[in-house]
């Protein structure tokens, strides 16, 4: 098969990780006789730098001719004064809007051999396997009106949902939840406070009626932000809007022990973008600090997405395990006082996981 | 010294922590010649079953009459269908904004005696002391236009705040940043994505300039919601507004271990008002189960805020760490495989710490 993606390495560590991506990506295609072509595109800060905008043109057209979108990361502390709508950031959200998805799927699994890099005890996590749907196109992220009024000295934005755009994603997370052992789904709001949850509940309670084999509760965003740690073992789909989404996959990041390890796959619309959940890290670009795996597991979700390659995704993911298990660790997931344990460089995780996939 | 508390009981387990919560303050004011005059006032649930509406009129008129207000909890199931503004916690929203109180100031802190109890490492938890403080009458809470309108199919909430608002609530942070030995605020944010965010940032700098002596940081909320389970002790003060704040703070309820065991004060306004920040626990009432510590604790904190009185509620809290090192767990703070022990209901942990102040 073949497939052309879209590359958008962005900022920060986004160059790096996306190269060891493409590396394994490349090692794939060539045992199972896969060509994958790769569009390099800007986007983010690297965007501002050279277009003056953080989505060039170019960017989107050719982004929308591609069959998969992979991006690496991005923003940059030098752009933090810049109003929202003209930084890195808006590059991100607005080809997201432009691809057209909106369901942003996030997996969140404890590593057997990462048992020791989670805050959380090991027999919290044990097992756990989260997929949060997160939806991604609306809320306060796109809402209008938006404004700092400089004159009148306020500020808002709106959150903001269609009963379609609710259903739509609602229907992907039941999908997804059907195919699970587990069946069932978790679906965050804050309905005790906010109409827009309060519809978002009636919605998915509506949706839920197509899904009869599936397990339906619903959760306040507050409590589910306990619940994930104390018992992650309980949830199986999350469903959530898209702020709600940021937060709460954000913080089950520590299930897995670093956020250096979570993908992510946007799917629904034209084009699916395929990101990891990890920012630029500015802090730590270009010094070969960087974990890779993150973007990896996000490309084994692109084949098996977008290019319907289970067995190679599945590759991928066994082989990140085996690396894991055998000791290798970039420094986020280094820990103290843990044997057996062999501290690597991002070129270097990249370059194993290539030999063994 | 003398103080007329508005008491609102509220809903499900409601009063019989706030039951606990009186025997102490009356323990406490017979040590000292303090008087305590209570008036008991029906709120949430209570408030609908008896009057139709989540805040009668009296509850309001009499509660503004009072020098502080304490509330065990509101809501239940059973109101679930009910749009937001006629559910139970509409009542708890109201009368939040009537007594005008903007900054809520909650606590989590990692008990040596509790170490078990949290999901949290001991070693990741031991020593943290964080004081959130959440705005709490802005934001999506009050936001307008806000409906849900079911022609169009359609909600939207409006997430609102005036630089004045900002600044108030920024200043009541700062200046007990500045009274604690961190000196340190963090100022919780989602400045790369909302305008709302952005000049809330631009406004806690401007009034960090006047305490030269904090050191202040930002963090975006999802960012936050890592920071806070992996380094909890690098944390003092941390300022948010309303829907970060309750998110986050029951979030570092697991700090603790228990979101039984945490209070909360919110000033600012004409009458204190104090509550801890468990919900009603329906499933629970009237057995027995509830941890009253939360709402003692609260109890301490409006000693202390609207009676001066330091030194009593510095002996409620020591009474509290007495009580769990001495091994007395109400349900939710027993851990299993743990010796020394002793489970106990309700009315029982209330008077241990009867005895003790
Ligand atoms: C960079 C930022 C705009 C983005 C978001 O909030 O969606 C990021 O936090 C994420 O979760 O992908
Ligand atoms: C009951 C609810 C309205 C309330 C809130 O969201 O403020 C509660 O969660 C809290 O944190 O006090």
């Amino acid at each position: 098969m073949h497939l052309r993606i879209a590359l958008l390495a962005g900022d920060g560590i986004g160059p790096e990780v996306i190269q060891e991506a493409v590396n394994v990506l490349d090692a794939v295609g060539e045992v199972g006789g896969h060509t994958f072509e790769y569009m390099p595109l800007l986007i983010g800060g690297a965007g501002i730098d050279a277009h003056g905008t953080p989505l060039p043109n170019e960017t989107l057209q050719k982004a929308l001719t591609c069959d998969a979108a992979l991006l690496g990361a991005v923003g940059d502390n030098k752009f933090n004064k810049l109003a929202p709508s003209e930084r890195p950031e808006a590059g991100l959200l607005k080809i997201r809007a432009e691809l057209g998805g909106f369901a942003n799927l996030r997996p969140a699994i404890a590593y057997k051999a990462l048992a020791n890099n989670s805050p959380l005890r090991h027999e919290i996590t044990e097992g756990a396997d989260i997929m949060f749907v997160r939806e991604l196109l609306g809320g306060l992220y796109f809402g209008e009106p938006r404004l700092w009024d400089k004159q009148l000295r306020r500020a808002h934005n709106t959150m903001v949902y269609t009963q379609d755009e609710v259903e739509r994603v609602a229907r992907i997370a039941f999908d997804i939840a059907a195919k699970r052992p587990k069946k069932k789904l978790t679906s965050v709001d804050k309905a005790n406070v906010l109409e827009c949850s309060q519809m978002w509940r009636f919605v998915v309670d509506q949706v839920a009626n197509e899904y009869p084999n599936v397990t339906v509760e619903h959760q306040l965003v507050d409590s589910m932000a306990i619940h994930l740690m104390t018992r992650p073992r309980d949830f199986d789909v999350v469903l959530t809007e898209n702020l709600f989404g940021d937060i709460l996959s954000d913080e089950s990041g520590v299930i897995t022990g670093s956020l250096g390890m979570l993908p992510s796959a946007t799917v629904g619309g034209k084009v699916n973008l395929y990101e990891p959940i990890h920012g630029s890290a500015p802090d730590i670009a270009g010094q070969g600090k960087a974990n890779p795996i993150g973007t990896i597991l996000t490309a084994a979700m692109m084949l098996r997405i977008s290019g319907g390659l289970e067995t190679e995704a599945k590759g991928i993911e066994d082989a990140v395990v085996q690396v894991l298990e055998a000791g290798y660790r970039t420094p986020d997931i280094l820990s103290r006082n843990v044997d057996g344990q062999h501290a690597v460089d991002t070129q270097l995780m990249g370059r194993l996981l290539v030999d063994l996939v």
